[in-house]
Formats: structure tokens, sequence, C-alpha cells
């Protein structure tokens, strides 16, 4: 839409006109010229500032030049301050007049009544409503950035509703409004010009299902507000009432940014004039202002732990007391999943990730309900969604899900700097196949929703080498005072080789991996470190994560001094020649703030301790991490995962705010 | 990719690796560090440039530093210049010393083989492949952009071909090649290497229908080009023979951006170490080169023409030999579609628009067959199709097509800059419905694919107040010489209501429209006048124009001295309210260089001068133009359509060459 609007003037008879607040209006006062006009001059009541434009000056009239030359390069502007009290209050006047006359030949008056037509909302995003911004059209990124922010209402505000609070066209519970972004529409104006001059409100139809929008038609009770707009409906003809020069709107999203949907939502309000009878309004005004729909926001291990999920499952009543003790340690509290829902299903970390929305004037936490849908599917939608707990998910179509589909395999950075760009929020992490090798990828639908979010752009790694298949198995990032806040610990194999060799060489060949476990033959470090069968396929998957060590340090711009080797090896599975972990994971650890629950080794003992343990604290402890050893081995090393995939953590948001980030 | 791999040593054994050219192999003299080793040094063979990073300095081995502490904020980086003769060629070697001692405790020996592996394309736009560039991951716009540019191979070379030249997984004829842009893989080293050394040369899934490749097995006959990526193969092994460095590949596009595609397409080349039999291969190297697939491109009336498209239908033969001189004037040639061809469907202007798709190596003009599908909807393919010569067409879901799907709602206007973002492809422009007002739009499939194309960015008009609806019934755009290069041209029921009554006050109000017309009731200046349904519903078709004049003001930034309001009269259709042009509709005119062909709008004769015309000749003569007036009255007119709609014209494309604009 123009700010500025055409108008056409008449010397037969007076016109008239509605001027809208922060526009201009330009007359065409050449169209208007009798025939034999060669010069005009222009006048307008109080009311009125009238400008000239002429040789690229600007002058204010009246000025020191008494008369125009009739010529299209003059344009003559009309602006006003204020909004009429009456219909046609203020006046232009245009006289024509032919060469040195001095009587004109022919007037054009032209009638006036200043509106204040306006669509406002939160876009200085201060947490309040801004009035008369300009730009509204343009949603900017950065802490100079301008436009709105509106959250998907995800969540379930009243216990007894069945589904997300944006499902429904109806409020349920005042709650809810707190959730929606407030949008206001300003008509201030004579009463009387509204009855000719109508208001609009719409929205084009591929934001129909991205937006709902409530009318505030009075405020005390929940059926008071008016679903007016969204799901289906397009336009909204608003109603004024005499004197009212306020309408408030609710606004709430209905959908996260996706593929098909960069966040961007516009609403337009239009003011229409009526012609006659016949024939339809015309519109000679449009107010646009634009949301972004926040995105889904995923937080690292670096950001403090609030709540730790588990499972309660049949034997891990030790390890769920063990989760506990550190739980408490951290100041976070647990929330443990009971086997009736879980149904044994002990890999929550698989079934969800929690992130978060965030507006200026609302943050919540939403769990990503993955596709996984393990007999713990249940759980995300039945009792994390609740009131300011949003849900969100997507679903493939059946026998595209893969393990890899499962959260243990979606993992985010804390913040980087990446070749001078900033990701404040950190870089999502997932795995992948590589190219060129056939196998198992994150379904597409889910990492179209991941790279649409924008704000944590996605690395992919390469993690179909492990029959599991996920980055957690190998990665994982620990907090840190100094350098950049954080070390990346790697899974390495080279690392465990060196170590148990120096074992040997220290004279502890015949110490006992696995000492004092039933459930697993024990096997001297001689013995280890003689295999070469197991040797050779734990060199290979040494290069498999080097492959990922060599993009993490690109993409995450990471030294040598950001990384950690922890000791570990691998065995192919029995019938693939995939890997999985030879002894507990020591990667696939739960990190609560300095506290770290790590799965415990159960490496050869020599004097009384066991070296692996010894080196992981050794590797960690000087970086002021407390490490606190859990024994997994039987409940979840042997169903092949650990503490990481056995548990699940919703974090602090980041105090960075998202739109702040500059792309 | 990263362009610096990590590599393990060992004390044990000499290891052997492969070296690519302009990357960074990094040592990992820490992991390899027997115990009690507190220093080290390092030395290679002359193939090799060592280099020592250590507290942000580089240092150059040898250095005058004889040994460094062993220490992980210091990293060791081999590089070597010049691919190797011989497996493991060279050798860099690394000694571990305890403390003071002389002699070191262990030694790490790596061998190194030089290879270069490089995929390589036309990246700097010069019209052919540069070899071994930089960042040829991104693909960037502007003069100093860079980036490679793939067409998508829409003609049909070979006349004997069913459909287009991409449609197939073969080569029928060698002037198809040129149509293609060239990929070179260069795989230079000793032979020897490439025996566990493979490399693959691969596309993503999201690619496999965008692109089409074909590897040059040999010159000479036209099945030694073998289709090996694309339509469902996402990997090629490349079989490298003794002593051969390079590999041709030609590449074609299979589709235009859209939508869901930005037109950014990746060839990845991996090289691939063999591991022991029962293991996969590792990934080592990968280059990558992105091409973008070039844009359709529309051509304003400013561009030279260079062909006239015009049917010949039963009783048009006058008009035809009309157009004929109107283009041996201009210097262009008539192509006429018979009427065994159009079935007596005379509107070729609403059947197709012709744009064309350019690279550094070719340019060739490319129809766009609109989804109107009148009698003439084969003729696009049939006949416009051909040698260099593209088509592409987008066919919505059955009765979702309307009249604002036709081409003649279609337009683009010249060259212009907008609050200082340049457009020099100008601004695509399409009619549509105002949003609020329910109502006819152009399909969102035909929209999304003008906006996909994002060097013509679209402007959306109000059109659907005319009951045909395109934007060609009241704007055109002019050359012109001076000014911006143009002139836009806009109906106008005011200036053409100033004009009559002038001519009314002149005494001619006796003058009658549409003299000498059978098939048209004649009717006086003044009684025109005088008709007052007839002059509010003008009055309200120029507030339908007049938005439009503000929106085209804003969206190209024009001054009023940059449009020209044409004398035009509308009038409601039958049993609408939807406009229909009330005489000829003068500015639906066929624009060839200065040459203009415009419907003869039959106005009042006045001193034996059509007071039309001449006011007509009054405003665009000065301007350089020349107008002849065709009477389309009978065969174009009284059938809702002018000579704008019943002519199309293929036009020479820019010489701006759309990959330098910058966004």
């Amino acid at each position: 839409m123009s700010c500025q609007r055409w108008v056409r003037l008449s010397t037969e008879k007076p016109t008239s006109t509605v001027y809208v607040l922060d526009t201009e209006l330009s007359l065409d006062v050449a169209g208007a010229a009798p025939e034999g006009a060669t010069t005009f001059d222009v006048w307008g009541t109080s009311g009125v500032n009238l400008y000239v434009v002429h040789n690229g000056e600007i002058l204010k009239v009246p000025s020191c030049v008494p008369r125009w030359p009739l010529d299209r390069s003059i344009e003559v502007i009309v602006m006003m301050d204020t909004p009429s009290f009456e219909v046609d209050e203020d006046k232009v006047r245009v006289s024509y007049f032919k060469d040195h006359g001095k009587t004109p030949i022919a007037k054009a008056l032209l009638h006036l009544t200043c509106v204040e037509i306006s669509l406002d909302a939160d876009t200085n995003r201060t947490g309040s409503v801004s009035r008369r911004a300009k730009n509204k059209k343009d949603w900017t990124w950065g802490p100079q950035g301008k436009g709105a922010v509106l959250l998907v209402n995800c969540d379930r505000d009243s216990p007894e509703d069945r589904d997300v609070d944006n499902k429904d066209l109806e409020l349920h519970t005042f709650a809810d409004l707190r959730d929606m972004s407030l949008m206001i529409l300003t008509m201030r104006g004579p009463d009387d010009v509204f009855e000719d001059h109508q208001v609009n409100l719409h929205i084009s139809l591929s934001d129909q299902d991205k937006v709902g929008v409530f009318h505030a038609l009075g405020k005390k009770k929940l059926r008071q507000y008016k679903h007016v707009l969204g799901s289906g409906k397009l336009s909204y003809s608003v109603e004024r009432c005499p004197g009212q020069e306020e309408n408030t709107f609710y606004v709430e999203g209905l959908a996260f940014p996706d593929r098909d949907f960069s966040g961007l939502v516009s609403f337009h309000a239009t003011l229409l004039e009526a012609s006659t009878k016949e024939l339809p309004e015309v519109p000679i005004f449009n107010d646009t202002v634009v949301f972004r729909v926040a995105p889904w926001i995923m937080t690292p291990n670096t950001l403090q732990p609030i709540i730790v999920y588990v499972c309660s499952v049949q034997g891990n009543a030790n390890f769920v007391a063990d989760v506990n003790r550190l739980a408490l340690k951290a100041g976070c509290k647990v929330v443990v999943c009971p086997e009736v829902e879980n149904r044994q299903d002990r890999w929550i970390q698989d079934e969800m990730e929690i992130g978060y929305v965030q507006s200026p004037h609302k943050t919540f936490p939403v769990v990503f309900d993955s596709p996984r849908n393990g007999p713990l599917k249940d759980f995300p939608f039945k009792d994390v969604l609740g009131p300011d707990f949003g849900y969100v998910t997507r679903e493939p179509p059946e026998g595209t899900v893969s393990s890899l589909d499962s959260f243990g395999n979606l993992e985010v950075s804390p913040p980087v700097t990446v070749k001078g760009k900033e990701y404040p929020l950190g870089r999502i992490i997932i795995g992948s196949n590589f190219p060129i090798l056939e196998g198992r990828k994150m379904v597409k639908m889910v990492r179209d929703f991941l790279y649409a979010q924008k704000v944590q752009l996605p690395i992919e790694l390469y993690s179909d080498w492990l029959l599991v298949g996920h980055v957690d198995e190998f990665m994982t990032f620990v907090p840190a005072s100094d350098q950049k806040g954080f070390r990346l610990l790697l899974a390495s194999p080279s690392a465990c080789y060196k170590l148990l060799k120096e074992k040997e060489q220290e004279g502890h060949g015949d110490a006992m991996m696995f000492d004092g476990l039933k459930t697993s033959k024990q096997v001297s470090i001689s013995k280890l470190l003689a295999d070469k069968s197991l040797r050779s396929k734990n060199e290979y998957f040494q290069k498999c994560i080097d492959w990922n060590r060599d993009i993490l340090k690109e993409e995450l711009e990471l030294t040598e001094e950001d990384i950690i080797d922890i000791p570990q090896l691998f065995s192919p599975s029995f019938n693939t020649s995939k890997a999985i972990a030879y002894f507990p994971d020591i990667v696939n650890m739960l990190v609560l703030g300095k506290y770290l629950g790590i799965p415990k080794p159960f490496g050869p003992i020599i004097e009384e301790q066991c070296c692996l343990e010894e080196e992981v604290r050794c590797l960690l402890e000087p970086l002021g991490l407390s490490c606190t050893f859990i024994d997994d081995f039987e409940t979840y090393h042997l169903n092949y995962g650990e503490i990481h995939c056995g548990t699940n953590v919703r974090r602090k948001p980041f105090s960075f705010k998202w739109w702040n980030m500059t792309s």
C-alpha cells in the first residue's frame, strides 16, 4: 500500500474526501485545470498543511511564491495533524489563472475530514503495543529490529480441555489471553464519517491456517471474546459504535514456521469508501502490521536444569534413586514417569525434546513429541502438555520412521561464533546417514521443521555407523567456566587403546574389564589389546567419529582445546557391522549444571580404582565438574542405551532473546 | 565439509594416508604421545610443508624452535603442493622426548600420498570452467558474485522428439549438449592410490528431480553420453582409468525455481578410503559445487521486438495486414497462427508469455504456457517450442482457473530503482482481486512460480473490477528517451470527461462518438456528458485505477511526470457492475520499439480529426513515438479485447545479466 493517495479535483462542484493521519494526499491539480489555465494558487483552512513540491524543493504554503505554473512536475501535497471533530471540517481551494490575469478563471474546492486509522501491535518488542509506529509492514532482526511476535498457542490452559488451546474457536479461560499477542485498531474521527466509511480487518488465504484472532467485544465474560479471523475466516468488518475509538484484538499462532511457512503473517486494516448503492466500495487506505511466529528453541547442556524426567520400569529402582540424588545436588526437580504410563519403555530422551517459545510478553516451554512413538508415546501429550507448557509434533507417513528419528539423535550446541556469524542460541545437531552410503536418515518432515525455526541452524552429522544411530552415542557438551564456556566431549577408541596400553606397560595387563559384573564376561587388558579384529573395527569407528569431529570443528569453529577425547570402545553388533558401545558409553551422560551423571564404565580395577573412571575424572574435574558414576549396566546398557537415553531435562530458556539475532 | 582433516598417528607402526590438494591435515600429536613424553619435534620430506600453530602464531617447520611442548594448544598442520608420482612418496615423522633427553623415546611415522580431487564448474561465470576455485559451496549474487548457473533444458533440439529435452535420459543430438553446463571432475595422483580410494559423485534426494547429469565416456557418439545422476539416481561411482585425470559431465536443469525450490542445487564428489573388506568405506574428503537454476525472465515493452505473433481468424484479414505493416516498420518478423491451429481463438496474448533463460554460455527464449487453455492451447507446445526455444507451464487443478489466469494479466515493468533497491530487469505486474472483496485471483501455482524466479519481484494490482480482469486493460508502458526511459500509460475516465467537456465548450457538443460505425449506436458528446449514471460509474472506475496508480507510484517509485493519463471511458457490463471498455481501449496497444499499434477509438470527429486520436498523438508523439491507429472494433473490441490481447511479442533479452543483481 502507498502512504500517498492521488486525489482528483473538480472545478464543476466541490468534492469531498477523507484524509488518514500519517499519510499524504497528492492533488491532481493539472487534471482539473480548465482549458487556457496557465498558473494556479492553492489555499487551505487552518487544519490543513499544504506543501508544493517544485524542482526538488518542498515549500510550505503560503510561501513567497504566490502563483505556480501548471506543470506536471509540480506536486501539491496535503497533510493534517489531528482527527476532525466534524465531517468536511477543513477545506483546500485551488484557483486557476490565465496568463497574468488577476481573477481566477475557475476554482476547485476539496472538503476534508481527518481520521486516524491505525492497526498497532508490539512492534517495538517492549511487551506492550506501540502506537502509530512506522514501517509496520517490515519485520527485521537484531537489537535495532522492529516487528511484533506471535506465540503458537499450543499449551492447554484448561486441564479439562481435550486438545491444545489454539484448536478451538472459543476462549475457555482468561489465562489463555496471556498467551496471545495484543493488536489494537484505532478509528478516530467524527462518528458520521464512519457511516459511509467502513474498516475491514483481513488476512491472506495463505495465513488463514497460521493465525487466529479474537475480538474483545467486552472484557468481563469469556463469551465476549469473539473469534473473527483464521480457520477459514479471511475478512472481518469492524463495527464501530459511536465514540468508540479503539478495538482490541488478541492474536494467536496456529502453526510453527515450517518448510512452506516463513513464520511471517500479516494483518491488514482497510478503509473503504462507499460509492453509490449499485457499485462496490472502494479501498482508500490500508494499514498492515506484520508478526513473526516465535520459533521453537532448544536448550543446550550449558543451560540451568529445572526438571529431570526419568521412567520407573522393572528393576531400575536403584537407577531412579541415583538420578534423584544427582538432581537434588543440582537443585532441580525430578518427574518420574510411572510404569502405567511408560509401559516398560525407558527411553524418555528419545520420545521427546523440551524447548521453549518466547515473545516480549510471554515465554513458555514446549515439548516436541518425536515421531518415534514407542510405548511412551502418550506421555508428552497426556502428561507434559498443560497450562503454559506447549506441545508440538510432526507425524510422518507410516513406515518412514527409523531409529534416527528418536530425539537422542537431536541435540543442540552451546552458543558459538563461526566465521564471524554469531549463533547466540547455538546450533542444532542431528545425525544422518552419509549420503552416498545408503542408510537411515531423520525424516524430512522433522528436518524441515528444525531448519525452518531458523535461529539454531542445524548441522547434520554422520551417525548411521552406529546400530542405534544417535549423535548422543558419541558426543556431548559440558559447561566450563573458561574458553568458550563449554567443552565438546567425543567418544574415542584411540584414547581408550592408548590408556589401556599404558596400563599394560605399567604392569596391569591382567586387570579385568567388567570386574564384578555377573552379566558380562570378564576380559583382561592384555587380551583386549591383543584382539586384532576388535582393534581394526575400532580404527574404523574412530574414522567415523573423526569425520564428525572435522565437521564439528568447522561448523562450530572449535579448536583442539575445545574438545576432549573420552576413552571408549565400540564393538560391531551381532549381525551388522554397525557399532554398539563395548562398555557403558561414557559420553552418554546426564548434564545438570556442573553435576554429571555418567554411565559407570566397569573398566579394569587398578589400585582399587576403575582406570576409566579415574581417567574421566582426570579430564573433567579440572573444569570444575563433579563426576557421579551411575550403574546403568543391566537396565540400560545391555538394552543399547545409557543414562542420557533414559532421562530428559527441561532447562531454563536463554537470557538472549531470539529476535535480537542478526541474520 | 571441513577443509581440515584430523589424522591419528601411531608410535607402534607407520601409518599412511592421502592428502588432498588445497586441504590441511591436522596431526593428533598429543593423542599418539607415549607416557612420560613432554616435548616433540616434527620433520618432513621435501614434498611436505609443515606448520606449527602455537599461541596464535603460524611457524613454518623447520623453525628456530627445535622442540615443542606436548600441549593441546599446539597444532601441527601438513600441506602439500603437487600430486605425488608414487604412493607414500612423502613422509612426516614426529619424535617424542622426555624432559631434556636428547634421544626420542618414541617416533610416529606418517606416509603421505598427495592427490588432486576437484569438482569444477563455471563458478566465475565467464562461460568456461573455473579450475580449483574456492568457496564453490556458496552462491552469491552481484558483479563480484560467484557460483555456476544451470539452464532448465526445456527446449526441443530434435524436431522428431515428442517432449522437451530434459524429459528423457538419452542424448538425441549434440546440439543438446550446448544447453547443458559443463562440470569437470579432476582426479590426479598415482594410479595405484585409486585402487583403494574411490570417488563418488552424488546429489541429495531433494535435488534428484531438479537436475540431470550425463557423463561423457567418449566424445564422438551420442550413446557415449551416459545418464548418471537425477531422475532417481542419487550416487555415481566414478571409474578412473589409469592415467585419466579428468572426467567431463554435462548438467541440465529439470525444474525452474518454485515455491519449494530455491533454485540452488549441489553436486558432491566424495573421496572414500577402503578399510577392511567387512567394513564400509570411510569418507575422507568432499568437494561440493553449487549451481543456481536460471530463472525465467520476462521482457518489458522497452526491449526491442523480434517476432510478433497474431492469429488469423474469420474476418480479421485487415487487422492481420495492419499488424504486418506495423511490424515491417519496426523491423520485426510476424508469425501468423493459422485458423487450423487457433480454432477461432484470437487471444494469443492470453495463452502464453514469452520470456527467456540465460547462463554465461547460452541464452534462449522460453514460452510460459498459461493455464487458460482456450482453443489455442496446443499452440505454445506444438509450434512455439522447438530447437533453442524452451517451454514451461503450470497446470492448476481443474475448476480453479479464472480469467485472471490469462497472461494479458501478466506484464512486466521496465527497469526501476525503488528506495535504493535496483530492479534492473523490472518488476512483474499481475492483477488480482482486492483481498477483502471476494473475487477472482491468479491461481497460487502461477503466482508462486513468478515470485520464485526472484529477479523481477512481482507487484499485485487490483484488476478484478474489470469484467475480463486483466492489467493490460488499464495500463501499459511505452519507451521514452528521457527521464527513466519509459512512461506508464494509465486509462483515465477523468481525462476523457475533461477532454469531452472542453470539446463541448468549444462548440462541438454535437460531434458523434462511433461515427461511421455500423455496429455501434452513435452518441453525441453532449449526450455522453449528460449521462449521469455512466459518469458516476466512471468515477468509481477511476477510483479503482487510482488505487492501482498509488501502488505503482510507490512500488516502481514513479512521479507524476512518469505517468500519462490516456482518455478512456468504461461502462458496466450487462449483468455485473464490472467494467468493460466503452470505446476501443487505447492503452491496450501493441508496442514495437517506437511504433505503437493503437486500437482506433472511433471518437467524435472534430475538424475531420478524431479528437481522441488527436489527444493521444499530442500526448505520445513528443516522446518520439509513432502512433498507428488500427481498427479492431468488430473483430476484437466487441469481443472484449483489443490489439494487445490479440498479439504477442518475443523480445530481445536484457543486456543486463540476472546474476549481477544485488539482493
